[in-house]
């Protein structure tokens, strides 16, 4: 089975560690500065983050306090998200929120964190803390983990053509 | 003792509901839709929020979705708000975010209710939500109750401006 059928396959592990958290955890075959990289710059966010729609970044500034507003412009319409970075530690850990237009002022605070698994795999760690388990299960049955999944699968094309 | 002595004097009662929350509660000696008004009318908000200092009012847009940001101009220096509004019932009840520029992407969420205390006065209860308890503890013992009788006195002798 080739690299390629192996990444169409590959499902992100979703787990709910807290009431108020979502765990989503996602191995990548590329090394740890690569996908830091594709998820820092806003030439390769916008070719993943929107899972094969169009994605204007319209700021994205990877610093302490820097702001970040993607607009996706999808089938179903356009949907604005935004949020701001609390932490940024080069190639290992990412702290911003995150906020969909669409419930605006309800917001999640994103941890990412890089890891090396085995040469040339990365495996990426995302932990969501809302402030409500509503509002965690509502983002569950959201359909997030399809949505997910094909992001995922679109970072993993992107990733394959960074070599 | 005048109404202007008994204002000089008048305290906040700041409470903790829950272990991720701060609740404040005070009366004012003006009708709601006054009150609502200077929370709400930037020329107003830019008389009192600031504890008297300068404060530059760069976004209010009171409506849901809208962004609010406000800049502080004090003796120990400059310090940046802002937020976003997640629900709008005018005289009645806002609910926004708020977040310091000093700790990026450390979300409150404030729910402000506006009601009735009698003739010519109006309560002001204000509950805000934190995602932990740390982040509540540090807003406890961060001097916020100072500033916040501050903020309200100068709220107190805008609004006896206002009749």
């Amino acid at each position: 089975m080739s690299a390629a059928v192996k990444d169409a396959t590959r499902k992100a592990t979703v787990t709910t560690p807290s009431d108020r958290e979502i765990r989503i955890e996602r191995v990548f075959d590329a090394p740890r500065d690569r996908v830091w990289q594709a998820f820092t710059d806003p030439k390769l966010v916008a070719q993943w983050w929107g899972r094969g729609n169009k994605l204007v970044i319209e700021r994205l500034e990877v610093e302490k306090g820097g702001h970040w507003r993607f607009v996706e412009h999808g089938p179903e319409g356009v949907h604005g998200f935004e949020g701001r970075y609390r932490e940024v530690t080069p190639t290992t850990r990412l702290v911003h929120t995150f906020e969909w237009d669409g419930m605006p002022a309800h917001v999640i605070i994103e941890t990412v964190t890089f890891e090396d698994a085995g040469p040339g795999r990365t495996k990426v760690v995302n932990v969501s803390l809302f402030h409500t388990t509503e509002e965690r299960d509502g983002m569950l049955q959201s359909g997030m983990e399809g949505g997910l999944n094909e992001s995922y699968a679109a970072l993993d094309r992107l990733l394959a053509t960074m070599g």
